[in-house]
């Protein structure tokens, strides 16, 4: 199986990850804008790409797939995804398969309050969400929620933008600057997050690695463990009934009195997908049966919980001449 | 030659790069309070200790050198340092060298304010430095500097509390919230560092590697590349007889109109070493001479130019029975 990684950027460890689970006559492909993303240099042939909002983008990674005899296509970041959701065709005429949620449901991740009423309309439990100034004092008002509230950009990646308000003024100012903000329920409880593999053929979630953070005063960084919860396996297969996902997903979750609440999808491998796999969760053996027509057998939860997982800073080293050029 | 590294930490790469360059009999042995420290998982032995703070650390400290027969001891991280500078006599009396600076040197870089008045005295170029609201008014009014000034914790490590402050009122506040503030020019050039290793035989500089951030719009990652310049090299050995440092020391410097600006002096393995060590600047080699009572020969500037350095976040996966316990 040839697999081809778009805007591969930083994600050494993850394309390490992929490449050593890799069958041995497969190849990974990896392309990104900038000599300069290290993680080009993990894969087993690497090109420089236009920008991904380029009018030729899509036509130069078709040429790089012909020439590569790619099987599977992804991405890592989330500007990408809804373009290769809408050319899904174009790829699937040459028998590639995309690693990318359908249109809609690609829609849906990308914008925060079109999703909170998806998911409310569906009875899923989520965070509640409210799209104006006028809607959340409303709320406030009818004593639905209260201050602080926590505000992000409707369609924001990653944490930029959000923060927590504290009063009515400050909120509208935050209104005035953004009119693309939402505000939710500020929720203060634990979050956590699951790792998914959404079948390309059964379309139905085969595999499932939950985690949280740990409690530790010491250190400000990442360190997480590994869970299981049958309650939220449940919770998640439910709510993935409603969507057209195909292949990882990333699933960002709140625990509050007991009650699993659904923040956010993110529909590619996740940061955390380092923590599944080191914990024995391999998506690629999924993807490689997935590309051979072949449906996966559940393997939701078969993995050791309180396995740590602890983040540190790595670096790659090229002399210039190393670095990646373009053709 | 077994090396002890104290407060290992996330220096997971750090622990690799040494144990990588250690002779075949050597033995690295790492400490750290947390069992979540990724970088102990790198060493061929591992403690679990109390906090630097501890009334009986340095006791710990010593008990270990003995078991493990150690020649060496460092520590990553700065509140460390001053603490085996006060102490060197306890295991320098066991045969042990400590990589830390005498005592005099440690409590300079640790006071930003003496370390400027210090630098001043002896001509060596800084960055102009004021310890109270007075004293920056004054400045500014007598046209030595202008709004933004640079403030920053007079003691304060990394970049906390460090931020531009644009007026009069602001400074204000900011002087009377913190009185241990100190105000810089700021300086809106190149900033660059060095790793730099001092002989603790000879007490001579006898490596130093360079180099600066790529100036890059994509990521805002850290990117760096390796430069030589022997002004910089000669102003680095001028200024560095005005001290008394021993081992491993990370320099940091601005260059504003074709003049070096020495900014801050870490006295331990810099967060930029892995990419000294990836350009073929070997510290621990120089280390083991020392250790063995030898003096290194200069082998500063012997490295190739425009090596470039990309970070990227890595993990450490354990089980709950594979991390660290108390004996």
């Amino acid at each position: 199986m040839n697999m081809l990684m778009c805007s591969a950027g930083r994600r050494v460890e993850l394309l390490k990850d992929i490449r050593n689970s890799m069958n041995s006559g497969s190849r990974l492909i990896a392309v990104d804008l900038s000599e300069f993303a290290p993680a080009l240099y993990m894969a087993d042939k690497y090109y420089l790409v236009p920008r991904i909002d380029a009018p030729d983008y899509i036509d130069h990674i078709l040429d790089i797939c012909r020439k590569e005899q790619v099987n599977v296509v992804t991405t890592l970041i989330d500007p990408e995804i809804e373009i290769l959701a809408k050319n899904r065709k174009r790829f699937e005429e040459i028998g590639i398969e995309v690693l990318a949620p359908y249109e809609e449901t690609a829609a849906l991740c990308f914008d925060k309050y079109k999703m909170y009423k998806y998911l409310t309309e569906h009875g899923i439990r989520t965070v509640r969400t409210w799209g104006s100034f006028d809607e959340t004092i409303k709320a406030i008002d009818d004593g639905e929620t209260n201050f602080p509230v926590f505000v992000k950009p409707r369609r924001g990646s990653g944490s930029v933008g959000a923060r927590k308000i504290f009063d009515k003024d400050a909120l509208k100012i935050a209104f005035e600057e953004d009119d693309t903000l939402i505000a939710q329920e500020y929720m203060d409880c634990v979050d956590l997050d699951a790792d998914v593999y959404v079948d390309t053929v059964s379309h139905e979630p085969v595999a499932i690695f939950s985690k949280h953070k740990i409690s530790t005063t010491i250190g400000g960084a990442n360190k997480t463990i590994s869970f299981k919860d049958d309650t939220l396996f449940e919770f998640i297969k439910n709510a993935l009934v409603f969507f057209e996902f195909n292949g990882p997903i990333d699933m960002d979750f709140f625990c509050k009195d007991g009650e699993y609440y659904l923040s956010e999808i993110n529909p590619r491998f996740g940061g955390a997908y380092l923590h599944a796999y080191g914990a024995g969760v391999d998506f690629i053996k999924l993807i490689e049966n997935n590309v051979a027509g072949r449906r996966n057998d559940s393997i939701i939860g078969n993995y050791e919980e309180d396995v740590v997982m602890m983040m540190y800073d790595s670096v790659v080293i090229k002399t210039a001449k190393e670095l990646a050029t373009r053709e």
